[in-house]
């Protein structure tokens, strides 16, 4: 959830065969009424046989499915759907109980898949969500993301766009296995010809323990390491300070946790589309390396209630980031029609603030607080 | 802790004979450093002999103590100190164990009284804190309060200012008995020359029940009623209404709980000083006999595993509301230097999150929830 830009307003993917017709064709407004960007009597202001690009991408799906040669945002969709189901099947193998698949609609006309684990064997809390959102930006959006990207055309009242990704956290119920969180995400606008404008890709995963392992730490900073040196040995260093830096509870002085890499507005100025989209993906396909030994190791290990009750503290924490701090979670609480449920799946199942705690000097729980004041090297 | 404005940063009471001297005559900066107001040598820009209102009050309080006769500074000082006394032993009678007294300082300069009692025989968590904070304003913040506050100079750097409130909510661990949310506030500014300038009043109290026992909604509300209608009679509904929109979870178009009154900038375009001062000491003043019945006849209710699980879910509403809504906790959490364990004393023990979590049809869970959605009219 950490920072989907725009938020998990999502249609009902096309890609699903079944959901085609007029629905899968609805676009999505964002933040405008439904008649942004068209005339007074409803129609679009082009020529009448310009398409959308979500009737482009609807139309491209039927007439051929979706290859190599088709559109990035097609092959997006295509990568994290496949995805999604991956990391659900390692997980419920992990686990031993399976997902619930919650597929869902908007009333103003979207969707997407939730796939949820609750009060599992292993993880007290789990989500996997993907989004493909088709929608019209607003004035102020644009003005906002020109910041970022200046191919974005500044004298349009409104611009079509596209976002998919992938989001994940994943809550264990046993204190001494971290939680994780990923997600993954490409953002592309259209001209009103229906072509591709901007484009970018954004993303990340990080660690929170809260009693911490330095061979967890290491193995998981270790295997998005490398990762990132296929593609630049500078992209590790780089994303892996802007993670420490954005999963900050600054109002306390702490990281999240022990970070990972996070990135934002990847576009043509860093790398081609090809290359950023290799990226990502094997961003994405190092989270099971990444995580699985880790789980695998710590989901069974004793603990004493102790060791419990600091995990809800640690919990607590993880409460104030994502509601305090996180772009993401604010963006989506405030964009009207949001599904709530779905942006706030981050939260864990349950969480403790007691007044003035203050670990015992000496112990484990000192070393993380520690460690989360001085973000350490871990490779 | 709702909407202090400012928030919590506290200077340790002048009032404290026993903190008398040099420390408690420190004047903190608000915002901007130790020198703002202040010449290039360190000197104030105003003639030598003038004096800031922290020491004018240092002064009046040594030489002849706080009277009807004293600047309203030290009055309402003096009153919610009083106050904090009578709330704590009053509690401390319901729930038969002692509160720790927690007096502290800020680095900068500043300190407070935070009453905290936790894990009680009936309260999970209580907090009631008191506040006094003399400091200086930057132009930015004299800016956004000019537009409520004409009588602001728009054409000063800083101004000196003083505030002070008390704040308190109280976390009942029996799920039939109700968490309960107060905070009153007098602010004010003060001209190069040491004399009050700007002043208004804030606050109000509200009560969030897990169930809903309507004679409880009416006794409270009812009592409230009465210490507005000695006062105005239009103050009861507008205040009423005023708290229903702001103590309200708007990403999931649910109140916090079923209200109270809320109000803020009470100056003297509304009434007089002295006239609402004692409007205030009144709503303070109603709060025991308002919660105290409530209290104890649902402190030894019995409940249910499934009924204390409700109760989690909505302290999660609660956490929700205090940290993504609050414009006091926000304010406080962004403070440069805030005590932040004060200002989030106001989050529960302990919080639950549940993904798609819905009650069912007919019984208590979902009444409550209808009547979070769509306020009613309590007397």
């Amino acid at each position: 959830m950490a920072s989907v830009r725009p938020s998990l307003q999502l249609l009902k993917p096309p890609f699903f065969r079944s959901n085609y017709g007029p629905r899968g064709l609805l676009r999505v407004d964002f933040f405008t009424p439904k008649s942004a960007g068209r005339t007074a009597t409803g129609e679009r202001p082009s020529k009448a046989d310009t398409l959308t690009i979500a009737e482009k991408d609807a139309l491209t799906k039927q007439e051929s499915g979706i290859t190599e040669q088709s559109p990035m945002r097609l092959r997006m969709e295509a990568f994290i759907k496949q995805y999604q189901k991956e990391i659900v099947a390692a997980l419920e193998k992990v686990d031993g109980k399976p997902f619930l698949v919650d597929s869902w609609d908007r009333p103003e006309g979207g969707g997407g898949i939730s796939c949820v684990l609750q009060d599992g064997n292993v993880f007290e809390k789990a989500g996997v969500n993907i989004s493909v959102v088709y929608g019209r930006l607003p004035r102020a959006a644009i003005a906002k993301m020109r910041v970022n990207h200046k191919a974005l055309d500044p004298d349009v009242d409104s611009l079509e766009f596209f976002a998919a990704g992938l989001s994940m956290v994943l809550h264990p119920s046993n204190p001494m296995a971290p939680t994780v969180h990923l997600n993954y995400r490409y953002f592309e606008t259209a001209d009103e010809a229906g072509n591709s404008n901007a484009w970018w890709y954004g993303g990340g995963c990080d660690l929170t323990p809260c009693y911490l392992f330095d061979e967890d730490a290491i193995h998981f900073h270790n295997t998005i390491k490398a990762a990132c040196d296929k593609h630049d040995k500078a992209y590790y260093p780089r994303f892996k300070k802007w993670c420490d830096e954005y999963f900050s509870n600054t109002h306390r002085g702490e990281t999240r946790g022990v970070g990972g890499i996070f990135f934002d507005d990847l576009d043509e100025t860093e790398k081609d589309q090809e290359q950023l989209f290799a990226f990502v993906q094997d961003c994405l396909g190092a989270f099971l390396p990444s995580y699985i030994p880790i789980i695998n190791r710590r989901k069974d290990m004793p603990f004493t209630e102790h060791e419990k009750q600091w995990q809800q503290l640690r919990r607590g924490r993880y409460v104030e980031f994502n509601l305090v701090h996180d772009r993401g979670t604010a963006f989506g609480l405030n964009a009207p029609g949001a599904r709530v449920e779905s942006i706030l799946m981050s939260l864990p199942l349950t969480a403790r603030w007691q007044y003035m705690h203050s670990p015992v000097q000496g112990t484990r729980e000192e070393r993380l607080l520690d460690v989360l004041k001085r973000p350490k090297e871990w490779v």
